[in-house]
């Protein structure tokens, strides 16, 4: 069982992260936090207190408030592609406002920040672990489908904790590719100091970039498997607010990026990762963000040639920082997303 | 009666700060906390601990533990100019193993670390605050006399605090001037990021330069009179000791930067700007820090002319976000510091 | 019949590309410039007279002496990949105290250097022009297959004999990827100031990157193929000398970038792509180069996703300035290199 | 006798850097070129010609047109300071199509352009020198006093005659203060790729910096002064245009500047630096110009406390490059500036 704690900014693939990190069988949601990204951070908040509730997570699962804006760059977000309030053209899904979702709103409105939040979730796995001799089940994986703005406070502020913290798992960047600049990725260049940040501190990393996230399509026949539990005739609410979901990703990944064939599931694959590893190939590299360019900003720079002469046993400032995936085998990963589905089916109070 | 939060990395001018916080008038100092910069974390954690106790500061105020490293660069440390332990040449400062210190550095060791130490302290200014109708005392000036890597993850961490700062005041920078590069100042070349990031925050802030630094030189004459009690033939213990401080830091600056007539106390004036205001003459302009050059890296830069044509009203990002000083009266900074030390033999432990 | 002007650093792939401008049946060579680059000036000044020569080049076509470094940067060689001298491991090609080489290296060191040279070549094609109707033959194409300090020069020097010029072709660059740096290709990144002067000349522009030269390799059955000339049993001594050099080239590429299929034969693309548009596809689009980052400086920044709204008609500073070759037709590129071959041992000194 | 050649874009101050040039005692003005900078090119062409002929330059003196924009950075004016034709506010000067200056205009058109007119006036001092002894009149100083965009192009296209170069004297940049953004210089903020190429080139130079011209102010004295010819009653045409020329540019200052005392000399120190070493005090350090930066793109980077380490006897890429003005003796320096005026009174054509 993987712990994880999950920093997301939802947004349209952030939410089918949050289904994963909720219904994956061998994954342990321990808290979630939110960060301005694909929109500001009271929308990010509410969507990730939605989607919590609407998934079936446990109520103890809270959502931990983050930062509103980036280390130093101008705030920005993406209506483009996620609409105003980050989940745009989805139905079926409470609001906020939702008696329902009063109690979780609530709790998580008075729990600690979300940098606060990940130093009290590991100090506790800490406690628990005292008593215990596995040394596994006292770290966390901490992934981020967003801005790593909360991540790199969190590594700043707690350099002592890291050495629980099992990985740091990232979608984000591109290897020579990006997609909201010429050759920047949007969740880094959203907050480029926080991922450099990040990517020097001594703890092992795994980035989903987005020549792996491009190849994760969920094309036509894949949205309808979506929409069909397996033995049955008629969909399920919760598959109908995913189809509603998925439906409004393709229309802007068609309209923006000319995506003809389907919009790519990003964040989704994090989870996957966390969940099933060995549906991936990835290689270890040094990787840097270009703080400095012209033109360059926010860019993920993959030294391929080991230009830097980094460390091979260094996960931090000087030495071969990241595992970079550089496959996922997309077949799986949707059986394995379809499986999450069902298992979410059971619990989702949207069916019940 | 001015609160006071000090975050410097000791240091021989940081010292005098800390003499000065501990025993201005109308100053209380509420906590402090180390950070990298003039030498490394423990050093400059000792340092703080070992200051604090000589000058007499009551015993409840500690040293929090802060950033061992800046946000993004490589860790640096002058001791070319501090020595190799951050005091160098310093005499009668007991060391940290000394047990009249034990007490003061095993409650700071346990203390929480500077950035929660901050949120704390205003926390407690806040609870405090709600019996009371007077909501200046409910306010803290942060001094800062170092790298500012614990202010900008104070901002960053903790937004919702910021109101209850009453300004961020902190040596550093030059107008057109630089000493460890070209064109930057030591303490902002260090974390030109957090400097950044302090700069943006919604907070007041008055920046003490070295072109203002620079005109408070100890000379010979004053150095003699700091010698010398008021009415007296003979030193005290304190007064050796501050002068061995300055005189170690006379011939650094003397070999380093070839100043002939003495060395500037450059972070001792934070804390008179503090107490005594209206020993400076301040204009406000926009400041950013250059993060992006090939030469001026650190630098930083104060827009003299208005290009940024930035907002008057505007303490942060978009706006003329800093006081910054033009000249201090040396003459009369001086007759405070000699009179802090007065008062400071009184209270100080070295001369008991 | 394209009239041709070659500014190259000959290196290996560089001498293909003299080879394939001496040789080609529609390419007329007006002139050659030479570059630091794979080797100093000295050196590929040398190289270029040699080559000349040893392909059977009109004895009036001279080289014309170019930058002996880069505009602003330090000039770097690659003698990691060329050799000392930017022709490692030739054989039979004479050097150039052969007398035979005399009158071609004396009238060289006597004519205008490269940037009057372009002029001057250009002045020629306006006064032959003013006789003729047709206007096409007025124009020259200039080729490009090392650093571009030269052709920057040129176009700052002169840009009112630009609207003489068909069209500049330059192998450099890479989409997403490099091969001197993390992002950036090496003839760019030698003098990265130049590519975007150049860039942002008012004239038509194809880039031939990295991207499209790695899939023109010289496999072992090319290779061969190069050796045999048709319907023949034995080589000839050009061929021979061909052979030398791409043995040499490929044990550099196994070596340094771990090509264990080949050398890529870059510079040879911009020849076959003035002679031959019809094998290659290109797409039009805004090209700059990275002049300020810290780890992409020298990446040429395609902007695929079109952000910087660039102009469709403007081949200049704020336009889509260049074509982007996106693949070359690999089979029929090397029928043509054999085609040269074939019409180069016929007119090579080597070979009689 | 110093030969002079004068690159300008005049421009107020660069006229009186004209009138100096044409009747300084001690200097010999060989030829004059213009460039962008204070206005357009054509503008500062058709200014450059002016002067020349109301100042009474000889009729061999032409003016080279040279580069329209600068090397990468998009062109930029400054009518705010210049007026919109670059002599805004002049009286008395004729204008272009004035009959009397036919004859320089169109000799000037038909010249070689900036570039090979500083080529070939060396050229012409060696073919000169070949009969002389005298190797010091072989010499040049070039003096530019607007962006170095022509004196660039020229270095990196003719290094081979730079030996003949006695030194590069330029009005641009300051010691930690700008004019023309928060940091940098007018004329080096213009083009400051071009400024570091020729601060690159292996050749003794002379920055005349802000800090030294904002010296030289033209207070209502001094302008009283340069109105009345000595030992006469009435003021001669000439003065009467250099005074309206004074006027428009002393209100330039009061209103963008808020200079109350009058407007600074910028451009006729270089000259008179030329003319009259003595009069100025200067210190050699290395000077870099900051390329890459957010905020301090174009400021001259002087290496006050030498941390690049630079060699003391190198002027080119890695030592002491630069002699930096740091004070001018202003009342000499307007003694002579009015000996000037006398002399220019005696063969000014406005006069008779």
């Amino acid at each position: 069982m993987k712990n994880i704690w999950l920093d997301c900014d939802p947004g349209h693939d952030d939410a089918t992260a949050i289904l994963l990190a909720v219904s994956a069988p061998n994954v342990k949601l321990l808290g979630v936090s939110n960060v301005h990204g694909n929109s500001d951070s009271n929308c990010t908040f509410n969507n990730a207190v939605r989607c919590l509730y609407a998934f079936g997570a446990d109520p103890e699962v809270l959502v931990h408030r983050g930062a509103a804006s980036p280390l130093i760059k101008h705030e920005k977000h993406d209506p483009e592609i996620h609409g105003r309030d980050g989940l745009g053209g989805v139905e079926g899904l409470p609001s906020v406002t939702d008696p329902a979702l009063k109690e979780r709103l609530e709790s998580s409105l008075r729990a600690p920040r979300a940098v606060e939040g990940i130093a009290n979730c590991i100090r506790r796995l800490i406690d628990d672990g005292k008593s215990k001799s596995d040394s596994e089940s006292e770290k966390v994986t901490i992934v981020s489908t967003g801005p790593m703005t909360n991540i790199a406070l969190f590594v700043s502020v707690y350099p002592d904790l890291l050495q629980h913290v099992e990985q740091f798992v990232f979608m984000g960047g591109g290897v020579g590719i990006g997609n909201r600049s010429a050759v920047a990725e949007y969740n880094i260049l959203c907050d480029p100091e926080a991922a450099q940040i990040v990517l020097n501190a001594p703890v092992k990393k795994t980035m989903i970039p987005l020549n792996v996230t491009h190849t994760a399509i969920v094309t036509s026949e894949i949205h309808a498997r979506l929409l069909s539990p397996s033995g049955s005739q008629s969909t399920t609410p919760l598959r109908h607010t995913l189809s509603t979901l998925i439906s409004f990703f393709a229309d802007s990944y068609k309209s923006v990026f000319g995506f003809e064939g389907g919009p790519p599931l990003h964040d989704a694959l994090t989870i996957a990762y966390v969940a099933a590893p060995e549906l991936f190939r990835t290689r270890r590299f040094r990787v840097d963000i270009e703080l400095g360019g012209h033109h360059t900003s926010g860019e993920t720079v993959v030294d391929l040639w080991d230009y830097r002469k980094a460390a091979e046993d260094d996960w931090g400032r000087d030495g071969k920082n990241c595992l970079v995936a550089e496959s996922v085998d997309v077949s799986r990963f949707f059986d394995f997303f379809v499986e999450c589905i069902e298992r979410c089916d059971a619990i989702s109070p949207l069916n019940h």
